[in-house]
């Protein structure tokens, strides 16, 4: 295993360190329980948000914490589901009176953590909700899930929630978009080879040399066939056609489109399949609103895209459109 | 070879498509010959400034067309010069009626067609100025360059001669500032790994299982050693006490700092690079000014980093925190 790390069980921390060094304008870093705030905290009165899960995903979570997004972020180890405690510390940091809503990606130790977390900051007198977020139409019950996994898709939660809370919208209200982004996005991807998680120094899953994973998940869990390497074109419409089934697509509806990086995919292959997506689209007479390419939730330096399709009325692209100011959307 | 491409001979015109697609709002997209505008131009009277090289290297350079920083950009075939006359239509359309600055990377194929290209400019009566990026201080000489290389610093002359041509400074001015900036930063970088021209369908170089090389180019070009891969901190020491000898940096004076992915390294890697490249800076007395973090000049999907630093005064400072909207940097 090659990877630019130290002791390989401080890869989170020393990340974390350098996230800090990076971006103390926009966040703090607390480690010990480690957690990532705001480095201005929100007006009294606005609902916090909290978001978390497994490290490796970067810029997801803390890339994320800033003006218009989170309002902390919990990252556990790589891969693995932060324990209630430091999502409790996180909860407790972004409760400015109003409230605090956990978004909460689909598996099995996150959603567990999350509620115990949550439970806890009730006995604190903190009032929490809870989206789980579970876009991927891949496959139903996975490694680590039941029912369908959180993937990409998430960026769009925490920012039209985020968005949301911003302009000062109660709980209720926040939750309800949370809810309403997660039911309207739908999520695929497709992995051309593994990534190495550096405490087990191993490729996590075996590919053939001319093989891909379809429907795969952000940890590598299985997708839903392996097939042939295809032309970018074809791949990306097999990934299309599944998402806008799923989500019911119509003619006439408008899309916020996001073509996003595994990691380890070059920026011009991410807009090849956008290129093919935004084609596809117009053949089928959907409107693209607003069109995100970039690596937003990453499996390391997996190479492989995923896309994400989420249906938009007007409220929700204002929300979108609202100011942002994190380390990773600016 | 497992690409997210179609036909191989296509990959820069469908990456093209695909971004003039997502990014109509800032960019407009020329192809045969191929080259990148502002959506909307610039004011006339306003120096243009043009930039170009080989694809491969997004977000370089298309990705920083828009305000405060390109007027036009140019990308040749993967890691191949762009030939003159789309260099020349280029410079054409940023021309404002103040002239044009030329910003090249030191490879002989770049400075050869940018001269070419300039000369033909100026027949048409378009003043153009150029500045040449060799901020590598990995070797002198190589394959394709005569002389040190124009690696990741590049980004730091489209931003500071970019930032001045916006508010108004004429031809002289923004050209000795580009200068002025090359002057004052180096870079150097390692790869953990190759990458795979889409055209060639085989890696660029061949490393062993526990190695690496020190002080690559952006094309895979030889570096300085080879060696036995080490831990982040190491190696992250070693870049930084080349590029700080080579630019006499001295206790007390500023920089900007740049950890540049090089297309397949994990976001949180950088950041465990840019730890230890602060710690270093810290114990040395030299101040960071500002920070980046992130893949600006890459090689596809190459594993690796590049670190560079930039001296700083307070008028490079104002330059790089001017305003910017591009689709790479916002």
């Amino acid at each position: 295993m090659k990877k630019l790390v130290n002791d390989v069980h401080n890869v989170v921390k020393e990340t974390l360190e350098g996230f800090a060094l990076a971006h103390a304008d926009m966040v703090e870093v607390h480690l010990d329980p480690d957690f990532v705030t705001r480095a201005t905290p929100k007006a009294n009165g606005k609902v916090g948000l909290v978001s978390g899960g497994g490290s490796g995903h970067e810029p997801l979570h803390a890339g994320f914490v800033g003006l218009g997004m989170l309002d902390a972020a919990v990252p556990g180890a790589v891969f693995t589901s932060p324990t209630p405690d430091p999502i409790l510390e996180a909860t407790k940091a972004a409760d400015h009176g109003a409230g605090v809503l956990h978004i909460v990606k689909n598996y099995t130790g996150d959603v567990l953590n999350f509620e115990t977390a949550a439970e806890m900051a009730e006995m604190e007198d903190i009032e929490v909700r809870s989206v789980v977020v579970n876009d991927d139409v891949a496959v139903e019950d996975s490694l680590y899930t039941a029912g369908r996994r959180g993937v990409a898709g998430t960026v769009f939660v925490e920012k039209l929630a985020g968005a949301a809370a911003e302009r000062g919208d109660d709980l209720d209200k926040v939750t309800e978009i949370a809810q309403r982004v997660n039911d309207e996005m739908r999520s695929m991807g497709l992995a051309l080879g593994p990534c190495t998680v550096p405490h087990a120094g191993t490729p996590s899953f075996d590919l053939g040399e001319d093989e891909i994973e379809l429907g795969i998940g952000i940890h590598g869990e299985p997708g839903y066939r392996r097939g042939k390497m295809e032309t970018a074109d074809a791949l990306v419409e097999e990934l299309y056609i599944k998402v806008r089934d799923d989500l019911k697509l119509e003619k006439g509806q408008r899309v916020i489109t996001l073509v996003n990086g595994m990691g380890g995919t070059p920026s011009s292959e991410l807009y090849i399949c956008h290129r093919r997506l935004a084609q596809l689209l117009e053949a089928d007479s959907i409107k693209i609103a607003r069109t995100m390419v970039g690596n937003y939730v990453t499996s390391l330096e997996m190479p492989g895209v995923s896309v994400s399709l989420l249906r938009v009325d007007d409220e929700m692209l204002e929300l979108f459109d609202a100011p942002v100011a994190t380390p990773a959307w600016k």
